[in-house]
């Protein structure tokens, strides 16, 4: 028996390599998971929107010694310390030990955390990934970052933790509410305009099928967006240098998301603002010119994705800015693009033609 | 201007390898922080009992641009996620970035706490053990090993995460209760009895002057344990293999600490009891004989331990054994002896065996 076709790549990690399985209805193509951890015990953690969508179809063909569920509810204010303790408690409460796999199932939110908790239970055990949201397909699910938020600050509490493998079915994408997909297309462009202009462009000349979810139109746009990032992490596992770029617009966003209250902006429309805010400062700082800005935003435009911040306020947009992961020794870390499709990290962002920035942008 | 004497080992792990610096009167020589760490924002995390001992002291030696206390309450059963949470909100609240420094001033709850801590927050920051317990000298503050408990089991939720350094100043151990002091010797007991029958042998001839705390003899100790535990962790960091046999006597020594409540029986009293329980065990095996059994038991005694587990029931005692880290595939592993000095991991304990050891014991 053949199964859906698909594609793979391979995040080249040494002994931590993993693959990752794309194409349309592949949620169910058993063999994907990998053979060691076929038949060990199982928790699939999912959320209440995408269980009575996937759940059954991707149970029905695991083989697990056990194979329990645990279902969260739905939204980024719900990726806590509280919910990572849920799922601890839940594998503890089975019983469940070292050689147990935990499979999450649904966006970056449910991948994030329980990453997280795979990551820290008896000091880690495997997970499979398997994201259902193109936000997850493309970025979240890929790389081993996990971590829940703090009052103080995104992804605040984490680890660098990568799955065994990652399991992205495009027909899924196919049930995404219109704003949740759009959202993801941020991350999307993120990766064409920081780092690929080829691919921007090609992004541009597609975006009418992109926004129709033309079904192989987007899994080639999962397909490139996972081959940079996989590329990326392979060479930069930690974020010691050159991941960091994969953060274009996300010192904004998370700014955004923090200044919000987690839930109220979905991460990608964050995204989409902190794409365009790096693009502005960056041609105040002449490195990139004010036709590609406009590119830029225009792609954004055409996804229907937000082109203002929020009225929180410039100044506390700055305040928030400065609780980023990327400051180092008191000086704001930004990404900034150095022309159309490349980027590299600016050490020490001057802060007054920031606050122009966020001025303009109406934040203040 | 030279400070005092000390002896520094090497954890050999590529470029995460770091120095363990010991001897006595070294918690002020501010010239083994890292010098790339001593000008960072820096929160050392300690006790209420050890603050008014030595928090002063080692903070006189320090140079970081900001130098924070969090103190926390003394005993095992603080180490929770509610404790590591209340770490976490302390970096948080001091707006601490990437960049910041951990130092973890105390025993073996402090330091497997910071270092889980320093593992998660912004998935991970830099962090210097200050070990002021024989305890975490010899065992917990080296190899990175951290973690905090769980009702379900000891140690549940943790990572692996190195320090940048190890700074154990003997002369701290002074200071220590008698049953604070005794209890570490167990785990000292656990290097000669498990790995090495020749520091074994001079352990029953310096078991006085350890018992009087004699400081030549104490730095000798401390030092050859480390020399142990640093060698197994630079082959097997992850503990995959060799590691695993570290944990002689603790599968039992988790149940007993599970059982009668986490801060009821210090870990290396419960660890005395398990060594003891597993040599009877490898007696009934044929893994080692009695007489050499005979010595081990008394070489605890004569530093005042117990032999005998609390009256939790043999059922209960193997109920918590099964929650063990080690278990997999659902059978009990467990680290036995192969005659004095040696040790293996049995994959797959005879549980009439192990019954027959636990209701002898008087658990039952």
């Amino acid at each position: 028996m053949t199964g859906p076709v698909h594609q793979t790549l391979e995040v080249g990690l040494g002994n931590r390599a993993y693959p990752i399985h794309i194409g349309p209805g592949i949620l169910n193509a058993a063999e994907l998971v990998p053979a060691d951890l076929a038949h060990r015990d199982t928790l699939v953690v999912t959320n209440t929107t995408v269980a009575p969508l996937y759940l059954d179809k991707l149970i029905c063909c695991l083989h697990g010694r056990r194979t329990e569920t645990l279902l969260l509810p739905d939204g980024e204010q719900y990726k806590t310390l509280e919910s990572f303790t849920r799922i601890i408690d839940r594998l503890a409460e089975l019983a469940y030990h070292r050689d147990a796999v935990l499979i999450a199932l649904g966006g970056g939110v449910i991948g994030d955390l329980t990453g997280f908790a795979a990551a820290c239970y008896q000091r880690g055990i495997a997970l499979v990934q398997v994201p259902t949201t193109l936000l997850a397909q493309v970025d979240a699910a890929v790389g081993g970052k996990t971590a829940v938020n703090h009052a103080a600050g995104k992804n605040l509490i984490g680890a660098f933790y990568q799955p065994r493998a990652v399991i992205a079915d495009t027909a899924t994408l196919a049930t995404l509410s219109e704003r949740e997909y759009r959202a993801g297309l941020a991350e999307v462009v993120k990766y064409g305009a920081g780092l690929d202009a080829g691919f921007f462009a090609w992004l541009e000349s597609h975006s009418q099928k992109l926004v129709d979810r033309n079904a192989a139109t987007l899994t080639e746009a999962v397909m490139r967006c996972c081959s940079i990032k996989a590329a990326i992490v392979a060479e930069d596992e930690r974020e010691a240098g050159r991941r960091a770029l994969l953060n274009l617009g996300h010192t904004f966003a998370h700014a955004i998301e923090t200044g919000t209250g987690y839930g109220q902006w979905l991460h990608g429309e964050a995204v989409a603002v902190g794409i365009i805010m790096a693009a502005e400062l960056s041609v105040r700082l002449g490195r990139l010119q004010q036709g590609d800005a406009s590119r830029v935003r225009a792609l954004l435009e055409a996804f229907g994705l937000p082109g203002q911040p929020p009225p929180i306020g410039a100044r506390a947009m700055r305040e928030l800015m400065a609780m980023d992961k990327k400051v180092s020794a008191g000086r704001l870390r930004l990404v900034l693009f150095d022309g159309l499709g490349a980027s590299s990290m600016e050490a020490d962002t001057p802060l007054d033609e920031l606050a122009a920035v966020l001025a303009a942008a109406g934040s203040g």
